[in-house]
């Protein structure tokens, strides 16, 4: 993982702008691109629960979408953006409503195709994880500096 | 797929009564417990959309859970539930802002362990599909009842 491909500030301000940033009431705790990990916190609000009043799973799998796709976005050029191929969620223990943690790590980091593994916790109870695959699409005058893995 | 085991009105009111529901505008089109088929819709929101202003994939996500829990939760007995072990997602075409469609149906409906398979469609394009797990959890009175599967 290179750490010289800081994302920009427009890509920042982009990502904090989507209407599913402030759904999910998601902040950025820490990025670091030199170990290709991402930490964040979500909201999980009261509009989230399923009958029995947990955290529906699918809300929960909304928010590993959310943390394994901004880590790869994190980490593209001007341009590219990220686009999930699958998400493969496991739902481990109930959840609540109040503060979730997310965490995302590269499994790999393809020119093209990335392995993201995915994590949310509450308090010290790990409640979901996932497997993303993510492929990164460049404009075309990009696509061309780049040779694809895949 | 027996078909004489109708969910009771009370569930129906719990289900709808749900947070969760109310947050994805999830209505029921179609219950079929003799093929073992869901019918609902979905409302794609504004509140859904990533940077690129299509609906996150997480949400589609999150509809996919909803749509194959309530198509298991349909066919149990009063007490029991259901509970999502894995959900794994294919996001395949982009999603608008606007009505969603989605489809549920059994694979395997085992006594304890339901394979149900998940589509979303935006007019006439499947835009993500699933494969659920799902365990039916009963209170320990009822489950003495059941033989268990696994």
């Amino acid at each position: 993982m290179q750490a010289n491909n800081p994302p920009p500030a427009e890509l920042v301000a982009l990502l904090e702008r989507a209407p599913i940033t402030r759904l999910l009431g998601r902040r950025i705790l820490a990025l670091d691109l030199e170990a290709g990990t991402l930490a964040v916190e979500f909201d999980g609000s009261e509009a989230f629960q399923n009958p029995a009043r947990q955290i529906q799973g699918g809300m929960l799998g909304a928010m590993l979408d959310d943390v394994t796709a901004v880590l790869v976005t994190a980490t593209l050029e001007p341009g590219a953006f990220c686009a999930t191929l699958s998400l493969n969620t496991s739902f481990l223990a109930p959840a609540g409503v109040g503060t979730l943690n997310g965490r995302a790590s590269f499994e790999r980091r393809g020119a093209n195709i990335c392995n993201v593994r995915g994590e949310i916790w509450q308090g010290d109870t790990l409640v979901a994880s996932a497997a993303a695959v993510c492929m990164v699409r460049r404009p075309r005058q990009a696509a061309a500096q780049v040779r694809p893995d895949r």
